[in-house]
């Protein structure tokens, strides 16, 4: 299976993982379970996804059934926000491996860079953005610096096999390289040929730093959960459609395989059982560079998830 | 003269200045004595732009001939990234003003969130953005946070009535603000049509920072410097151009204008004395909001001055 190996240390990640933003509960341990089956090894969670415990049940369904040894799963899942606090956080990671019926993540992210008043997982979980049930959204002064350093304690812990951060710019990310013991791994952020983040990326590559890329098919997740969105979707661009054509595969797959051949990993989702192996298969062809410029070129700096259009203090990406 | 009340300290800053970059050397005292006589009161200078010593000049002329009296002038001035270190921080800021003649300056920003390695000032001076003579960029782990406590002791010793930060985007302004024992007061950054910066100033404004502009004329400041800019000057673009017709302005004023009646503060440079008058008068007038909407529909997020572009590892707004 195609893999990055990540620098520090020395673990392979694999390239194509499933995503499991947005997958419904009632599915989600058989997703998890089925996809397993099918090859996949990485698993993109989160808390904020609120279906931890159901892909849980499909990790461990597989182990018990042999299908797949823990170690050649490589499990991610992400602080929330409002956890970011030092103890927050180690209580909330050690619930989230509870939740998942795990020892260790072998990926750990801080979801977002922004800090939210703590919401006590018994009165609502996951909080997602409110700091209490009438949607207003409290920030919280705690430093990046002390999250990070909870962080470093999981890995101490073994907990955490490597942390990582999501959603984070240029600025933030040389900051937390100046005060890190154990510096981050991973980083994991929107990416997509409207949206094609040429210099973060340049600096995470002089960095040493693995990029995953979400929300690989552009706007396409957003128009499922209803929003608005002012682009034609990629899926019927020119420089995708004709080299889905010529190379005989899906619009879907020439997206994923855009961001792959650059070595970023991606965690395509999906609720069809079907489109689990086209997806996985996206690494076994190649674009000429000349397809992949073309497709770069679709680039409008376009952002599809920006908390700043929830509360005006969230423009973590002015 | 129109002013911007600073939240915390209620000191009163100026909405135009004169901006010390680029202003050669042979000019400096002149220029910034004749503008104080024609009624500047800001003037906008940093380590890096090396003409700190001969706007002192200038300054202590108008002091020494009773023009203007120290509490009526506003003088900010910038450290420069190489140093960031504590101590370095302190003895920076010592230093430039000696160069100045002054016992405070009234604004004292960290330039760019960047930390380079030292460079002693008796090797060169300034040393922009080289760590070395062969032009090599050295990065240095320094916490932010670290700057900012060295700044806020500058404050403490009455050395800088007022702190700020330049060049910051939304994430790290946010983090700063966590762990501030004196918040920054003021955020400096590129902005000018083709830049509009909509989400960091509604975040700035919710924030209770003050924003100040640079580089307001857009391109013209870098095509001075014989970079290739691809872009048509501001000064050409419809908007602009029927907004200075329509009023009898020159199309500098109104660019001037379109950020000050925000409520933004300028700070533009000349070399040119009979422009000083003209773009001082910039508030003198007023635009309305269809014309300033239609200057603000030039916005293509534009930035001119990026140091990714000297250095991947730089890329602060990435």
């Amino acid at each position: 299976m195609a893999s990055i190996i990540l620098k520090r240390t020395n673990h392979k990640m694999p390239l194509v993982g499933l995503g499991l933003w947005k997958i419904r509960n009632s599915h989600c341990a058989d997703m998890v379970y089925n996809a397993i089956k099918v090859g996949y090894r990485l698993f993109d969670g989160a808390a904020d996804y609120g279906n931890e415990k159901e892909a849980g049940e499909g990790v461990r369904r597989a182990l018990e059934e042999g299908i797949v040894k823990r170690e050649e799963l490589f499990i991610t899942s992400k602080l929330w926000n409002t956890n970011h606090a030092h103890d927050h956080a180690k209580a909330a990671a050690k619930m989230q491996l509870e939740l998942w019926g795990l020892d260790y993540f072998d990926l750990y992210l801080v979801h977002f860079p922004v800090a939210l008043a703590y919401v006590d997982p018994k009165h609502r979980y996951p909080p997602e953005w409110w700091g209490d049930d009438k949607k207003s959204v409290n920030l919280q002064n705690t430093p990046f610096q002390e999250t990070w350093g909870a962080m470093e304690e999981l890995v101490d812990e073994g907990l955490a096999k490597n942390i990582g951060v999501s959603n984070v710019g240029g600025v933030l990310l040389v900051d937390i390289l100046s005060y890190a013991r154990i510096e981050p791994q991973v980083l994991q952020v929107e990416l997509h040929p409207y949206l094609t983040q040429q210099p973060l990326l340049n600096l995470a590559k002089t960095l040493g730093i693995a990029v995953t890329a979400y929300s690989s098919f552009g706007p396409q997740s957003y128009v499922e959960l209803g929003f608005k969105v002012d682009a034609k979707p990629l899926f019927e661009q020119d420089p995708i459609v004709k080299a889905a054509i010529t190379r005989k595969k899906e619009p879907a797959q020439i997206l994923l395989r855009w961001a792959t051949q650059k070595g970023i990993a991606v965690i395509p989702k999906t609720n069809n059982p079907s489109r689990l192996l086209t997806n996985l298969d996206c690494t076994s062809f190649d674009l000429t560079e000349a397809e992949i410029q073309f497709i770069s070129g679709l680039n409008i700096n376009f952002r599809l998830n920006n908390p700043a259009d929830i509360d005006p203090r969230l423009a973590i990406f002015a």
